[in-house]
């Protein structure tokens, strides 16, 4: 690939523009808002003018709600060689650009695909031409997509160092909805049980559901036009997470029966669910994307002076041992916190020596 | 407090006697198993003889299935001047030790805790003196409760550097369904989903469906019985998001429809539970337990190498700024990530220019 086009210079856009143009492609940059393409380019992502003749490959990168008529368009005026768009849901824009009446040798030069990065930030300032390094990045050829196109495709994900993956653009809808919108949801169902509740009882909140409401954070409009962009399979979804709930509400409701045979029903019932909750997390890729692995964990008892994480960690690395997450669990009220090192099975006791020989309180 | 007597030496109960020995306490120390109590001396706890005479307070920390016998068992046989238990419900030991028509002044005599620390492991080898600090430590006074067995409660909580909070048994349970069993049991359900997925759509997880499903990786049995003594509030609750999550799947199925105000409505569905997500993830509370304060964050990208995260923390601590929270994520398939440093706001471009300086590739 040598020349591309990026229609829409937001987060992903730049980011991708930046990538091509660190490995030499010709980058052009349009906008809705100049302002936006003008900011791109000065970032070096490319030059924010259109190309004089079609490029290699044209990378639609506009808000959801806007991609097939931006592709549409590109197409018919003939911009590029090959088209695709990064928007987070796949069959939509694909149904939407075959009733705008493009014929069939046009969209075989599409592919749309989706970029699993992201971050909290938008707009190019926040973009970086590594965002996508080690990310998923899913295709969805059909039968009928040209194999030059699906090549540039492949092309600009390994210049972006992301891991491709192809998949049918309404598999991948189901998929985006499983692993990120119904979490999403259900995470701030949960949050809103908070909003009204007492200040003793949120007192008491500890890291578990810290983490389980962490993502209900989010910026709700970005999360309506996300979810009005795949509300099918996410509400399949959610039927499927109620008839579980309901299951649920049962057995427990069982459990406070005074009838012996009732009791254990409600027992069963509820480990069964504990059991299927196992075996699902089990299956979240941990580190590197590869099957799980079980780590150990050392705990390592500190006060909050600067520096303190640092010294674990020198004294970790001067012992030989890799750290493969961390997670800081502070005390409340208190200057003081645990420290969780993961490490692997064989080094948790090397380290578990290593810093009780420097001094630290380490939880056995 | 000179004298008590540690009724089951668990992971909690010897964690209380080892805080009360070093704090000089005599601690006797009894277990069903007496090979765990011979353990829990072993490790400094105490000693594993009945007491004399009566001590000044008997803990109580065996199984939630057996604390109101061994409360009664112990009230009766006079063999303190105070008694409390740590079982993580309150409202139900109560009410069984009432059925066991223990007379007013015995009750008088016991109140019901709930240290809110726990960790993965179990049994007297994986306690330790400092398992409760910083932790709130919940204290279920009634009005009948005598003013010496609050103080001799209070002392405990103390020295093991918890910190008390004082609420009404029913409250703390309905308290511990919200922002402990509650979530557990979404997470399970979010889990759940996982079980038969796709392996392909199992690839595209990130951290937020990481998060929502860690706690889920818990051991069923444990969670059978701590759900089993909650059932009730529990259940209220899962109801209350039941129909929360009903909402949601209506205001989703409306996003489908072609009629404009029925998307509308869809749109404002959808968007007033993601509001509430909001409104109540706020309220958790962060560092210190505190206020919810406003971090900021530094994203660093790192490969896997040996050392690198002490590198960054001694880096950071070199230009004076202290690591409020950190967080490290993997990229897929590659000996990469970045590690995300939550600072204060004020911090954030003290340590960017710092790490830059360093050649650190800080994602902007």
């Amino acid at each position: 690939m040598r020349t591309a086009l990026v229609i829409g210079t937001g987060l992903i856009g730049t980011s991708a523009a930046l990538a091509l143009a660190a490995r030499g492609v010709a980058v052009h940059l349009a906008d809705h808002d100049p302002e936006q393409a003008r900011t791109a380019a000065a970032l070096g992502a490319g030059i924010d003018k259109e190309p004089e003749g079609p490029v290699d490959l044209v990378v639609v990168a506009a808000p959801p709600a806007y991609v097939a008529a931006a592709l549409a368009d590109a197409m018919r005026r003939g911009l590029g060689r090959g088209y695709l768009d990064v928007a987070s849901v796949k069959g939509g824009p694909r149904r939407e650009l075959e009733a705008l009446g493009l014929d069939a040798a046009l969209l075989a030069r599409y592919i749309g695909t989706h970029p699993m990065a992201g971050r909290e930030k938008s707009g190019p300032l926040a973009a970086s031409g590594d965002l996508f390094e080690g990310r998923p990045w899913v295709l969805t050829p059909t039968r009928e997509t040209d194999t030059e196109v699906l090549n540039l495709a492949l092309e600009l994900v390994s210049f972006c160092r992301a891991v491709p993956v192809v998949m049918d653009a309404d598999a991948h809808d189901r998929a985006v909805a499983l692993v990120s919108h119904m979490p999403h949801l259900v995470s701030s169902l949960v949050a809103a049980r908070l909003e009204h509740a007492e200040e003793a009882a949120v007192r008491l909140c500890g890291q578990g559901i810290r983490d389980v409401t962490r993502i209900a954070a989010s910026d709700p409009r970005m999360w309506i036009d996300i979810l009005s962009a795949n509300p099918g399979p996410v509400a399949d979804l959610l039927s499927e997470v109620a008839a579980d709930l309901d299951e649920t509400v049962r057995a427990l409701r069982a459990l406070q029966s005074s009838d012996d045979a009732e009791r254990r029903a409600g027992t069963d019932g509820v480990g069964t669910m504990l059991r299927r909750g196992n075996a699902g997390q089990i299956r979240v890729p941990g580190k590197h994307g590869s099957a799980p692995q079980v780590y150990e964990t050392v705990t390592v008892l500190i006060n909050d002076q600067p520096g303190q994480l640092a010294r674990i960690f020198a004294d970790a690395g001067t012992a030989g041992v890799n750290i493969e997450d961390v997670r800081i669990e502070h005390a409340t009220g208190q200057q003081a916190g645990l420290v969780q090192l993961t490490v692997e099975p064989q080094a948790a006791p090397v380290l578990t020596t290593a810093l009780r020989e420097r001094g630290w309180a380490i939880r056995q």
